[in-house]
C-alpha cells in the first residue's frame, strides 16, 4: 500500500539497546494510520508514552537523569534551554553527579574498612582528610542545588513583572514585545484571572512576561485584594519592569515610582522603569524626569535600567529588550554550566547536602564511624536516586575496599 | 546540538536518483529549525515545493503521471483514492499508456516505411490490419477516458445531493452521517452560500454531501433562484438522497415526491429516498407511503431504494450508508483496474482519440499515409505529454522500423 524505507536497528545498537525497525512512510495520515492499523492486526501493540525512554533507561542505555532529558531537549523553545536540556541528555549533570558519588563512596569505603578491622584498632581514615573531603563536596552540591533558580528561568523562562498604575502603557509593551518578530512562544493562564502571562523568547533566552493590576493606593478592598495579588506576582518575579507615564506631573509620577520601588527586593530583583509616552512631552521634561528618577532609586541603593520608551510608536523596545537580556546574559554566556532544572533532582541535591551536614556534626562530634557512614551512605543514595540507581548495595561497598586498597588479606 | 540519524542515499539508489542526506533528529521545534538554520547558514537552500519528486522525474526514476501521483497518495483519504493513486504511482496507469504508444508507434513505423520505399511502391502496412489496430487502441483510450468520471469521484468523493422540502431533516441527516464516528474528511465551502458540502468516508470510499436549500414550488423570483441552483447541485450530483417527511399528509408527501423526481436523470442518477420522522408516525401509515412511493417512483422506469428513517434518532442510519455504498460498490470492488483521476490525463486522452478518430478517417478515405502517419504522430504526443515525455523523436520511429524489421539493406 506504500513504498517505505524501513531501517533495521541491530541490539544494542538502538535507542532503546534492543532489536528496532522503524518504518518512514509518504507523508499522508490516511497510509499512516492504515499502516499502523495493519500493524495492531498482525499482533503489534501502541507504545506507551515514554515507553522507548523507558527501554532505554531499563537496558541500561542512559541513566534517569539523561532519560529525563529527553522530554526536555524535545520540549525546549530557546537556544539556552535547548543546552541546558542537551547537556544533561549527553550525560554532562550525571558524570558530575557520578564523580561526586565516586568520592562519597570513597569515604564510605574507609569508614567501612575500618569497622571490619575495628578490633584491630585501626584507624584508615584520617579525619581531617574525610572533613576536607565532605566539605568540598557538601559545596559542590550546593551550588548545583544553587542552580535550580537559574535553571528554572532557563527552562520556564525568566519571571518579569510589568507593573506601573492603569493606563501607562502595560499592555502595550507586552504587545509591542509579542508583536514583535516571532518571538512569542506561548500564552499561559495566570494564576488569577487579574495576569496574563506570556512566553517571549529574546535573543535565545526564555522571558515570562507577568501583566498585573494597575497598582495605586486605594481602600476598597476588592480592588485592594488584586493589588495584593500584583504584589505577590512582584515578589516571585526576577526581574520587575515599571512603567512610569511621561504626561503626569511631578509629584504623580514620583508617588507611582514610590509605589514601584517600594516593593522591589534589591537583594533578589532587577528593576528596568521604563518612562513611557515620551513622544507626548517635551525632551527637557523626559530629562528632567530621568533625572529625577535616577536620583531617587539610587536612595535605595541600587541602580535600576532607565528606558525612554513610546510602546505605541515601538519606540523604546530594543533597548527594553537589551536591557532585559543583559541583566540575564550570564544564563546565555555559561558554557556547558550545569543547571538543575528537574525539581526532583533539586530535591534529591537538598536531601544529599542534609546528609552531608550531618555526617560532618557525627565526625565532629566523634561518634561511631558506623553512623557516619550511615549518613554518607544516605547522601549516596540521594544522588543515586537522581541517576536512577537503587539504594546502594553495601555489597558495592565492599566490593569498592577490596579493588581499592587491594590490602590481600 | 542534538543526537541525530543521518541517512545516506548514495546515486541512483534514492528517490531523486542523486545523492541524498536524510536527517532524523528529535522531534522538536526548535530543534529542526535550528539545524534548517544551521545547513542554511552552511550553503544549503530550501527545497522548492515538488522539487524532489520533479528531479525524480528528471533523473528518470519515475514519469509524469508516476510523479503526479505522489501527491495524489499523499492526499488520499479514503482506501479507494490510496488504491487508485498507489497504481498509478506504481506505474499501472502509465504502463497501460506505453503498451498503447508501442502499438501506435509500430503502426507509425510501418507508414513511415512505406513513405522510405513509396517510390518502389512497396505497401508494407496491411491497411485492414492497421484499421482494427486503430479501433481497438481507440477503445482502450476511450475506456481510459470514461473512467474519469468514476475515477474523480473516488478521489473528490461521490457526489451526493440531499434534497427535499425545508425542515424534512435534510441537515439533521448530514450532521447524523458526520457525527457517526471518525467519518467526517472535510467540509468545503459550496459554490454558493446556500450549499454546504461535506466530504465524508463511508467504508472506505469518499462521498461528497451537497446540503441544498429547501425545494418548493414557488413563485417569488429571489427563492426561485435559489430553488434553481439545487436544481443545478441535483444535476452534477451522481446519488440523489431525496428525504420525505412522513408526517405530512399524502397529497403534501406525494408533491414533494414529484419535485424530486421530476429533476433525477434517470440514466445517470441513482435515487434514494429516505421516508424521515418515521417515528411519529404509526406503522400502517409508514408502510402505506412506501408503497406509494415505490409505485410512484417505478412509473419512471427504475427502481429507487427507499429507507425508513428518523435521523433525530438515528434510525435508518446504517440502512442508508449501506444503500449508498452498495449504489457505488463496483468503484470499491475494481481490484487494480486503471481510474483517470487528473484533467491533464483526461484532456491528453481525448486528444489521443480524436487524433485516431481523423487517422481511421484518413485511412479509409485513402488519402496519403503520410497525413494518416501525422495523425497517429498526434495520438502518441498526447500520450507523451501524459508520460512527460517531448513530442516524439522522428529518429525514433524510424530507429523502430530498422531495430523490428531488420530489413538489412
Amino acid at each position: 500500500m506504500d513504498d517505505v524505507l524501513v531501517s533495521v536497528f541491530r541490539a544494542p545498537h538502538s535507542y532503546t539497546g534492543e532489536d528496532s525497525v522503524e518504518i518512514s512512510c509518504h507523508a499522508s495520515r490516511y497510509i499512516g494510520e492504515e499502516i499502523v492499523r495493519r500493524l495492531l492486526a498482525a499482533g503489534c501493540r501502541m507504545a506507551e508514552p515514554g515507553e522507548f525512554t523507558r527501554r532505554a533507561f531499563l537496558n541500561g542505555k542512559m541513566d534517569l537523569a539523561q532519560a529525563e532529558a529527553v522530554a526536555d531537549v524535545i520540549s525546549s523553545t530557546s537556544a539556552a534551554a535547548h543546552r541546558v536540556a542537551f547537556n544533561q541528555l549527553r550525560g554532562g549533570f550525571s558524570s558530575e553527579l557520578s564523580a561526586l558519588r565516586g568520592e562519597l563512596v570513597e569515604m564510605t569505603s574507609l569508614l567501612e574498612l575500618e569497622l571490619d578491622f575495628s578490633e584491630e584498632d585501626v584507624e584508615f581514615a584520617d579525619r581531617e582528610r574525610l572533613l576536607s573531603l565532605i566539605d568540598r563536596t557538601r559545596s559542590h552540591v550546593d551550588r548545583l542545588a544553587a542552580s535550580f533558580k537559574d535553571g528554572n528561568a532557563i527552562k520556564n523562562g525568566v519571571p518579569v513583572a510589568i507593573v506601573g498604575a492603569a493606563n501607562v502603557g502595560k499592555s502595550t509593551l507586552l504587545n509591542a514585545l509579542v508583536g514583535d518578530d516571532r518571538a512569542l512562544v506561548s500564552e499561559v493562564a495566570g494564576t488569577t484571572r487579574d495576569t496574563i502571562e506570556e512566553v517571549i523568547n529574546l535573543d535565545g533566552l526564555l522571558f515570562r512576561f507577568i501583566d498585573t493590576a494597575g497598582i495605586r493606593e486605594t481602600s476598597e478592598t476588592v480592588e485592594r485584594m488584586g493589588i495584593e495579588r500584583t504584589f505577590r506576582k512582584i515578589s516571585e518575579a526576577e526581574i520587575v519592569v515599571g512603567v512610569l507615564d511621561a504626561t503626569f506631573d511631578e509629584s504623580d509620577l514620583l508617588n507611582n515610582l514610590k509605589l514601584i520601588v517600594e516593593k522591589v527586593d534589591v537583594a533578589v530583583q532587577k528593576l528596568v522603569i521604563c518612562l513611557n509616552k515620551v513622544d507626548l512631552v517635551a525632551d527637557a521634561m523626559v530629562n528632567k524626569f530621568v533625572i529625577m528618577i535616577n536620583e531617587f532609586v539610587s536612595r535605595f541603593d541600587f541602580k535600576a535600567v532607565i528606558v525612554k520608551s513610546a510602546f505605541k510608536r515601538q519606540i523604546g523596545l530594543p533597548e527594553l529588550r537589551s536591557a532585559l537580556i543583559s541583566l540575564k546574559s550570564h544564563l546565555l554566556d555559561c558554557g556547558d554550566s550545569t543547571f538543575v532544572t528537574n525539581e526532583r533532582h533539586y530535591q534529591a541535591l537538598l536531601k544529599t547536602s542534609s546528609s552531608l551536614a550531618n555526617a560532618r556534626r557525627a565526625l565532629t562530634s566523634g561518634v561511631y564511624s558506623d553512623l557516619v557512614a550511615e549518613d554518607l551512605r544516605l547522601a549516596i543514595s540521594s544522588l543515586n536516586q537522581i541517576l536512577g540507581q537503587d539504594l546502594i548495595d553495601p555489597e558495592t561497598v565492599l566490593h569498592s575496599i577490596f579493588r581499592r586498597h587491594c590490602i590481600g588479606k
